[in-house]
């Protein structure tokens, strides 16, 4: 047994449990808690196992899956950056790039190149498998702010306008996901969950 | 599109949003709160990714993937049993059976086989993969009673002897990885995290 790589692993594992602790905007749809980036990342990969039928072209499950499982690590340095926060956007690739480097740096050096290749695969959003994903990872907030009465919305105050532009990528992945999202907003906008236009 | 198999999978997807409030006997490494079975399900995968090459036989990634993602979700209708708990362990077949005929009952037909059998083959434990797997999810818990001193081991006076018995199966899986939790198991024994024997 080589040693040092497997305590390298080792290392990793226990550092990524940090994951556990970042926390999104969204809440959970039965507990009124907010919902951490760890358990959003199974979450995302059970929804691919289930909906992988629904992308636009056939994709390899595999990498969604793994894609899915490694794409928010770099937030345990980085922060989870809020979907609808302009400012936090703008130099968030470089923070997570840095994140990027210091925790898969934990890893031997084939798999810290592997998870750093499948983190880049999944933020430019070229491949079918990365488009797939993204969509699942756009999709997932939206089942549930709407589940929950659009609470991380209102408190946030944001419009279907917002949601549209900001999520009309995933249309790239799925066009049949992106119709299912079209429903919701307009019934979210019905129920008052989401205003038509207003202050941000 | 067929409207209706979309809507049972989204049915599925956001109840197994409650795996995320099921809370396991574990603490994090470095929050002082419980564990739950999402997260923990998202680490292992994570766990998957990167021992693979540990397991005694090679062993096909993906099967393994899509096991440890779902073989906790019957936990949300029969909780989490510890695996130290010889009473719950009794009836917990039965009770976790009738929650897989309920959960997995909310997808499509074809869906809910696929999950009822991925859950199946990681309990039965004969497949490599499963095997494989179960060694993971054995091997987890070890680590972060390890890494928080002992913490949940103090809490239910486990013993060195009972973690030995109960995880040995371990082994079937990968036997490099159980020659490390030997070597964990005798340093906590050193370290007072765990007692040679005692009152359980």
């Amino acid at each position: 047994m080589n040693t040092e790589r497997l305590h390298r692993q080792i290392a990793f594992i226990l550092e990524i449990d940090r994951l556990k602790s970042v926390l999104r905007r969204t809440y959970l749809v039965n507990d009124p808690r907010h919902e951490n980036s760890a358990e959003h990342s199974w979450h995302l990969a059970m929804m691919a196992l289930l909906l992988a039928e629904h992308a636009n072209v056939e994709v390899n499950l595999l990498s969604v899956l793994k894609m899915l499982l490694v794409h928010d690590i770099v937030e345990i340095d980085a922060g989870d950056t809020y979907c609808y926060d302009a400012v936090g956007s703008e130099d968030k690739a470089a923070r997570e790039e840095q994140a990027a480097q210091r925790i898969f740096g934990l890893l031997p050096d084939d798999q810290q190149a592997e998870l750093h290749q499948l983190w880049t695969e999944f933020e430019a959003r070229v491949t079918p498998e990365a488009k797939f994903a993204a969509a699942l990872d756009r999709l997932m907030p939206i089942l549930h702010n709407y589940h929950t009465e659009g609470r991380s919305w209102i408190d946030h105050r944001i419009t279907s306008a917002q949601v549209r532009e900001r999520n009309r990528h995933a249309e790239e992945g799925s066009e049949t996901l992106w119709a299912y999202v079209e429903e919701i907003i307009a019934d979210a906008v019905k129920q008052g969950y989401l205003t038509e236009a207003g202050p941000k």
